[in-house]
Order: structure tokens, then sequence, then C-alpha cells
């Protein structure tokens, strides 16, 4: 089974060397890795060029993949990463088999209310607006509910515990607790 | 032929107003909208269940829908809504046209170097790293490349555009000039 590796490792100075740990750890439990880096990007393109053709590649290589384990680690924001989650909800489309993580422990509600410094306007137990009046997701879950909803209602595993707080782009350990889990479930 | 309308509307206090007068606008267009506060969601439902629902509902509706204009104006961050992106990025996936804006005119790249405040490392003309060494992506896009390129590769229309700085979540005129370049695309 091809496995498609997605998450924000594509921006890390050592993109390439950490995703190459995640398709190595991916071989070990069994599947076939794909990632954004594999081959498909024509040589010699920049620009708005090199975008769309890494796009194209992306699409392509999820579509040929059976299976997608995504890092949903929040990346310069409250969410994650916004082509991460693209690419979620693009397998989710395909109905195949989608899981998550996050190096962030924290739900979706509580990561909201910080952003706002806690400048946030009770409205229930638990139940926050924020100060311009809008509405603060609080189901109890990692991140906009199109998320969590679409792993969760496919029975995908959906990982979130915090790692040291220097390491959260890099640390490999939740990936591993849920590759491990998602081999039991597709393999065991 | 059905319209799917997507973004953050959702979460504004007058979230039910101004879906209806976007629902009235793509009515008047020549489109049968369809909204995420449609029908579907059972009552009675609390926390992770109604959660699970809208999601499920959403999805449906989605699949439901022939095209789709997606709000990608940055919520609450350097991106679009997270909901609002899964969704575009399913879209996508069924290979169904979609069609996007922006009430914000400055590009992606510009926007994740405001994000950290100019504190970017520059490596070549008009390229930056962020403080702790991830790339900023610059590809003269609107937001992270799968979204527009998901766009764009599908011939589809990306309009951004500044509004008032106070009218930023609620001002239709983009929408509308998005709407009319759409009901021309497929209609005209």
């Amino acid at each position: 089974m091809k496995l498609f590796i997605a998450g924000p490792e594509v921006f890390l100075p050592n993109a390439r060397d950490l995703v190459a740990q995640k398709c190595e750890l991916v071989r070990a439990a069994g599947f076939a890795p794909v990632s954004p880096f594999d081959p498909g990007v024509p040589d010699g393109l920049s620009g708005l060029e090199l975008a769309l053709a890494i796009s194209a590649n992306d699409e392509r290589l999820i579509r040929e993949s059976d299976l997608m384990i995504a890092n949903l680690t929040p990346f310069r924001g409250v969410s994650a990463d916004a082509g991460t989650v693209f690419e979620l909800g693009f397998m989710c489309a395909l109905e195949r088999p989608v899981h998550g993580y996050s190096n962030i422990g924290a739900g979706f509600g509580q990561r909201t209310v910080d952003l706002f410094k806690g400048q946030v306007v009770l409205k229930g137990e638990g139940m926050y607006d924020a100060p311009d009046g809008t509405l603060i997701e609080e189901f109890g879950m990692a991140d906009n509910l199109m998320i969590d909803g679409g792993i969760l209602r496919r029975n995908g595993i959906f990982i979130c515990r915090d790692v040291a707080p220097g390491d959260v782009m890099t640390n490999l350990d939740v990936f591993k607790t849920c590759l491990d889990k998602v081999a039991a479930l597709h393999l065991g």
C-alpha cells in the first residue's frame, strides 16, 4: 500500500533529510512511502510555472496513493499548514483512509483563545467569541471540524501530543506512534 | 448548476444573514446556491456529535454541487480558513470547477513576511526565510501553492483585492466580481 506523507516539513531547512527519515520509517512499517519530493516536477522551472508544477505533481502523487498520514501540527498560526489541509480534503474526497497527528496537545478552542491572548468574550461554559464577535469553534477537536471530522468519520487515527517546545516541527515521536497504529490497522 | 459557497462567513455573528445574501446573489447570477447552512444536520446534537454531523453534511453538500466559489480571505492567520481550504481540496479531487476570491490584496509571501513583522532573513531578490529558518513561499501567489495551483490549474477564477479594512470579513464586492466572471464562464 502506498502511503502519502503530507505535512509542513517541506518548508524546513532540512526538509529533504526529514522527509527521507519519515519515508524510511514508513517503509519499515510495511508501506511504500510517497512524498511531495518524489520525482515529477520538470527541471528548469521557476516562479509561477514551478509552483503549478509542484501542485500538479502533489495532486498526482496523492491520487496514486492508497492512504495518507498528515502532519497537522499548527503551522504559523492556529491551524495546520494550508497545503496539508488541502491535501487532506483532497484525499477525503477520494474516500481513502486518512490519518493525522500533531506535535501540539492543546485543542483548537484553547489555541484560538490563546491567539487572541485571552481577550475573548465568554458566551457559555468553555465557549467564547473572539474580540471581533466571530465564533471560536469549541468541539473538543484538534482543528477546524472539517479536518477532525474528515479523519474521524473515516475511522482514521488522529493523535495529538506535546513534544519539547524547541522540537515541534522536527520531532518524529508522535508520527511514529501514529504510524504504528496505522500499520496495525491496515497491515495487522 | 449547483454552486457551493465556501468560506469563513459561518463564524460571523451575522453568518446566516450574510450567507443568505450570497445565496441570493448566486441565484440572481443563474446558479442554484448550496451553503453549509443547508438542511441536513439532525436536531438535538451537541459537542462532538454535532461537529461530526456538520462535517458529514458539508461533505455531502459539496459532492452534490457542480462548482464552488471559496472565500479565501485570510482568517485568523496568514492563510485562508482551514475548513474552507479542506473544502477546496475536496472539490479539486472531484475535478469540478473551483473559483476563489480574497478581500485582501497582498500576496502570500508579503503576508508571511508581515506575520514575522519583517524579522525575516533575505536569501535572494524578494525571497526570505522565516526567523526559525523555515522557507517563506514566494511564487507571487495569494496563498499556499496547493490552493492557487488547485484553482489556476483548473482554469478557475481567483480574484484578490483590498476592501475597506473594517469590512474585510463582510464586504461582498469582490465576491460579486468573482461571481459575475464565474457566471460568464459557465453560463455565458
